[in-house]
């Protein structure tokens, strides 16, 4: 089955029954009906559906090089820029179904496992390095349409710059065995978004091991033996898309990932016990520029949601003329702009790597994922600065279906919206900002790439400055010594 | 009945039997037993007892100038900056018990109520001002303890500079009529924070009214005929103190006062009907003062508070070492001794006003109220910016009463604190920063006192500058043409 | 005479005599040996000259239309995206030469009048406009490579909103009379950078003319009679190069520009007495896309320089090793690229305008000029917070001639530069940011565009934000009232 | 001679013949005369003056213990919070004569000396520590009003973290011999502020010492055999004050100090060649707090001076009607207000050390230290950004007496000032943050207690954070393992 739907979609999970937690008990029954996830698999399952819709499946898929059945976009490796200016289409068209909430749409994990395989002759010749296994499991996936999350953070125990892990116990999770069928696999990973509710999971290593038996990278069913996803607490708020906008339909779900001596087969194994590899293949590979080409795509469309909220409320309480308000929406524009020319950017400036693919500028990519960590919280900032206290006269939906209607109506109506409307546009800012689910977007796309204190150094030390400092050396006639 | 009890506080409100709408339901049966308000008025309770407490009635109470009995020491009019003194030691002991987090715990309103009694001579001999009514509503407060909420912002329908109303409905409250018994209030008011859970609510003007039908003062009991208090949505996240340990205890609610033609008995007017006073007596009374003295003082208290979690935090993870950690804590820091020193230089500058009161200086208290709504959503930005991954690895108190509590054990354990302690703090840290009820107490410190940019603006045509120009003047002998 | 020479503009500018006033003397003899323009004249001159380097001149020049001569492509109307480009390559290759230091470089004025002549048709119809007159003044400029300085601000004597001037005597220039010869002008304008070094003064208005005397466009010599420039202090250091990199070599001069009833021949003017053309034309015109593609393809070269000082300091001193340096490098790297990507976004956007040239994408350059007001402040205040103390360690080029320089070199020296060449790095550090010459650079680029609060303000009101408040009325099925 | 007058300032100085070049040339003749220190050598003298002015010589002086002769209160050891209050009274007495310009006004140093003495029991019995030379140095200074500077920072040659040098020739100024009449220094020292118009210069370490020949302490006259002082450029605009009001008056210049084998008398010694005293004496002595006091009480008048030239900008140019004005203005009073309450509170809150003297709150002063060096840059900034192009429109004082003053007139009149008046105002503001003069006064102020980075850090080490960490502990019922 090449693209699928979104009924195959929540078939296949719901059959999977994977082992899943939330709030003490496992989840039994149908997972596409528990409260925790059905909005989630519901707007996931909706994308999937845009693969066959007239209108919308040109810019969504391709023709497979395998099967020439139609597979999704994002699983394309491009070859030209033309190839990424459509890989671009196609993520902003689904992130549109969802104004950029979901961080980990499908296309993120299918871009991931693209630009892996795309990089597996990198392992090639290495000593427990399996390349061909990620061509393989890419090309399963592609045609599958295998809908995915990865893991790839220790948990925080001891954020100090040289702790060691020395507990008797596994706490980061590492290969505790190698047996006849595969590797063996104890401990845990941190955050599986969409953990649980996806056919595999994909793990592997983000450098800075220090300990081989931590270093590898696999991708297993997520119903696999041993393997149990513990869900921090559902920060859906109700079924009422009055009430929740958002978290009702786009609650992703966080989980912390439980390798409970895992088996995973030897065809899985991309790589293990090989630290050189372990540090060095996310780096080296082209898993970088091709997320974050999807990720600031992403981006863009969340921004564009968030301009149409700030000026939602602006023109729905009539404070466009304060020079203040002007000032705060520019600089949410000024982000935009600055992330839409960035992308473009790194289209442009793209080049084909050494095997053949063409890779986004990642030095231009780089600068959008420093700049995006800081900006988007100071868009709720501005939010919270307009909406003022709109944001606390937020009624819910069945208030307005009870006998207190008539007052809501008089007196929560504004200058360019009746009460109901207004609420509604409030109760988004809310949901946007505010809820829960509002304030682990905020953090989600804080720490999207990683702490962004180190972004900045690694921006530091890879960006080359050279030529600078040797045109200041030429103006002042100077040399080092 | 002077000082009261927490039990005497639950059963007068309980009796009251306020109209009080909440998710398209009225509130039946006793309002401390409702989900939405039993936590909060259970807190409210345990402030009440302090008041008996063997340990801290001395700081809590005074001797009543009229029966003798112990009263509050909120409603205190200071005469010495000994008195203010006390003030601040009753107010910051009433805010450790919920580390400030309750903004409007009673000695806030108290606090409004004093000030309004000790410049009620403002009103003498004006036209439709009964001062003498303060007087009397102060000492019967006093008396009786009574606990308040006020109302004093207009629907937020069009914010533009120079809007008029016009509708042929009331939208703001207004007077629609006066009879022999009193005057007649129809219309709606933002947004009474703890709204139906108070025996009282004082109604005033706080300047801006272009129609004198809008500009009034006065106090009537919660339970008036016509008066209904709309809710928003309760941001209590449950009642488990493990998963909410704030919400569960400090959701103060805010409410929408709906003023269905309330009749407002004469003895209960201050004033009314006089537009010059509507719009002047907020500014000339110490109203601004003592409020700020006590708000200010409250927010120390706060602002120790989230140095402790953020203190917490960075011993869990052990991230002290870093340099942008230790800088983001001194921010913090600095902010704490900034409160200190201008609540201190507030009383050491204090100054005896017309009446013999020894008021607060106002000024260094506007540099207080302009200081903390800008700091206040750092804080809460550091704490992400620190808890990062591990305010998304939050399980339930349910989980860790589960089967899956052994891998909670030991995947979230940390450096200095076991999992369940380390879970424990970093929901709290959630609760103060990321939930609903977090994201409104930061919604509510930005807006404390008003609009910032607004607060600022009047900084600085209050303030005096002429010393400083003809310095400058002397120094290049110019001067003005 | 097509493109000139350095010794041609020399010889011109010696030739006119113009009225230059500074420190209260009138300059006398040839300006371009007078202290305070002969270090500009000499780097302007160095410009020209490259219109004839065998490396340079392709990228310098093209083919006249007219004449098939050689002149300079920054008065070439593009036509093409590629044009386009060909623009942004010669004023790249111009700035730097002067690494960015030169706001006025003659291809900024070039490209003023080019975009005047591309929109001349605009004036085609309307009353007391001139369209023919800019076309040939525009012909003859290029034809000729004159140099040319402008200016459109009023005189700062009340910035109130509703200002107007009501005083006996002109302060602003307005037209005081016709003639059969001209128009006759009189008062003053801000703020001619190198008035008084160029060919010709362009007189115009940028908006906000409420009396329709004081709009007008037109230019005529500098040497014209009556016409004044009136010098601030100049901020020359001094000859050493050692001492002054930057003032030595790139002072532009500011000047009051004062009319002193000066005739405007009729072939001279554009327009007059029409104050809707007066309001409205700048902002119609190829004025800002093309203006603003130049001033940020120069901008991006004088940030590279920038970002080249901060490393040499960084290199000089040792301190890459520590995060907050890494971190305000890369605030650098980060605005760099970001305006390198809004350039060529706007090249890419650009679109064939009514007349037929190609315009570069308006909102995508305001975006670029409403960030690097911002962030130009922000790399000298990075520049002082690295040398720190080094920049309070900086003697001149006479000490390393004099008896203290075997003190110098042994206690001056760094890690990586010897004495001499650590001082020649700070002090040019220095030069950038606190000399006077530097710190008027700042304030050069902080308003390089005007006041940054209105540039914020234009950009909200200019951009089309519909579609994104549209897909949020989608989404929660509203309308407007 | 106790108290002295300018004159014996001024002679004192012009005797020593202190061993100072400046721009390669040594000084020669009366340096009281020298066009790169006469001014502030004069303002210095008025300083002096004062003390002999009948309207404030009661502030500036007391009885000396020893000798009930008038000395400067500067070196009262204060025993009192009274104490405190003259002291601050006495500093900002000087202060508002240079509108805290004067970093180093004579004040600052006798301050250090001062604290200093009243610590010097923690030398007692320590190996090669000499408090009683410290003591007898002390009352001489006192009893003949010594001026002084102070050295303590090494050359900047390499600022990684582990640096030591190994050069064979000294840079970092260090013990090379000691002999019967005392130790032998060679090396130099970075920045002393006034070397060479001092009559001593007081050397120590202020940690971080690796080298216990680096360590040491000590006072010597500025003109000891071997001793050189290297000026930077001098920022002295010239003579005239309407073109340059601060250069020419309160250029305080700063030198290296170059040690060519000074012999330091035994009885000027205070410690050497001990490591521990060497890096623990300056935290443990009350310097800071000393130090600290003087310094933010200058900075208060300082801000004063900074508010009246904002005010005289708006006022000049008549905008303060606008919103961003207002709150420009109104970070400054914040500032200003904050900076009162701080010294306030350290002197409210100060307590008697073990030695009988009366501290000033050294965390409170911390936290003023952590602050000014943030908003002072600010302060400058906002200068820039309300001064716009009045800061550009800034002819000299010849222009006015020159042909063209009828323009200047006509064309720099504003609202409120003539136009004389205003370009005295422009250029103070152009002074104050634009002239080299002003830049390096930002800077000084940048640094002024060091590093911005390593203050954080150790504000955040050195504060007591246990309270609110228990607080949390207390309240979430956890504890650490």
């Amino acid at each position: 089955m090449p693209a699928i739907t979104g009924d195959d979609y929540i078939d296949r999970i719901d059959e999977l029954k994977n082992n899943v937690w939330i709030d003490g008990k496992q989840v039994t029954g149908k997972i596409s009906e528990h409260p925790a996830f059905k909005g989630v698999i519901k707007s996931q399952a909706a994308l999937y559906d845009l693969q066959y819709d007239e209108m919308t499946k040109d810019v969504m898929t391709y023709l497979s090089p395998l099967t020439g059945k139609q597979v999704g976009i994002s699983y394309l490796q491009p070859k030209t820029q033309g190839d990424l200016v459509k890989r671009r289409a196609m993520v902003q068209q689904w992130a549109r179904s969802n104004n950029g909430m979901m961080g980990r749409s499908p296309d993120y994990m299918n871009t991931v496992l693209m630009a892996f395989a795309s990089s597996a002759k990198l392992l090639e010749g290495k000593e427990n390095c399996f390349p061909e296994n990620i061509t393989k499991f890419y090309e399963y996936a592609r045609e599958n349409d295998l809908s995915m999350t990865h893991t790839f953070i220790d948990p925080q125990v001891n954020r100090t710059q040289f702790y060691f892990e020395d507990s008797e116990e596994p706490i980061a999770a590492k290969v505790v065995d190698r047996t006849e069928k595969g590797i063996v696999v104890k401990g845990a990973r941190l955050l599986a978004t969409q953990g649980g509710i996806t056919d595999e999971i994909l793990a592997f290593s983000a450098g800075g091991v220090v300990d081989k038996a931590n270093g590898f990278a696999f991708s297993i069913p997520s119903n696999s033996e041993g393997l149990r996803f513990v869900c921090r607490e559902s920060f859906v708020g109700g079924d009422s898309v009055f009430n929740y906008p958002l978290s009702s339909r786009f609650e992703e779900m966080d989980t912390i990932v439980v390798f409970d001596n895992v088996l995973v087969p030897w065809d899985r194994v991309f790589y293990y016990d090989n630290m050189e590899v372990s540090n060095s293949f996310m780096g080296a590979s082209s898993f970088q520029p091709f997320t974050l080409h999807q990720a600031v795509s992403r981006q863009i469309i969340k921004t564009e949601f968030v301009l149409g909220v700030v000026q939602s409320i602006i023109d729905t309480i009539n404070i466009s003329e304060y020079q203040h308000v002007q000032e705060k929406v520019s600089e949410i524009i000024v982000a935009l702009e600055t992330m839409k020319a960035l992308v473009m950017k790194s289209e442009v400036d793209a080049q084909i790597d050494e095997w053949g693919f063409m890779r986004p500028d990642r030095t231009t990519l780089q600068i959008a994922i420093n700049t995006f960590p800081r900006v988007y919280p100071r868009f709720t900032e501005i939010i919270q600065l307009l909406g003022a206290s709109g944001l606390m006269s937020i009624p819910t939906e069945d208030a307005f279906k009870s006998r207190v209607r008539a007052d809501l109506d008089q007196y929560l109506q504004s200058k360019s919206r009746n009460a109901e409307d207004r609420v509604r546009i409030f109760r988004l800012a809310w949901d946007l900002t505010m809820s829960s689910f509002g304030t682990r977007e905020t953090l989600y796309e804080r720490y999207f790439f990683g702490d962004p204190v180190k972004l900045a150094s690694q921006l530091y030390f890879s960006y080359d400055k050279r030529e600078y400092v040797k045109r200041v050396e030429d103006f002042l006639a100077v040399k080092k010594v």
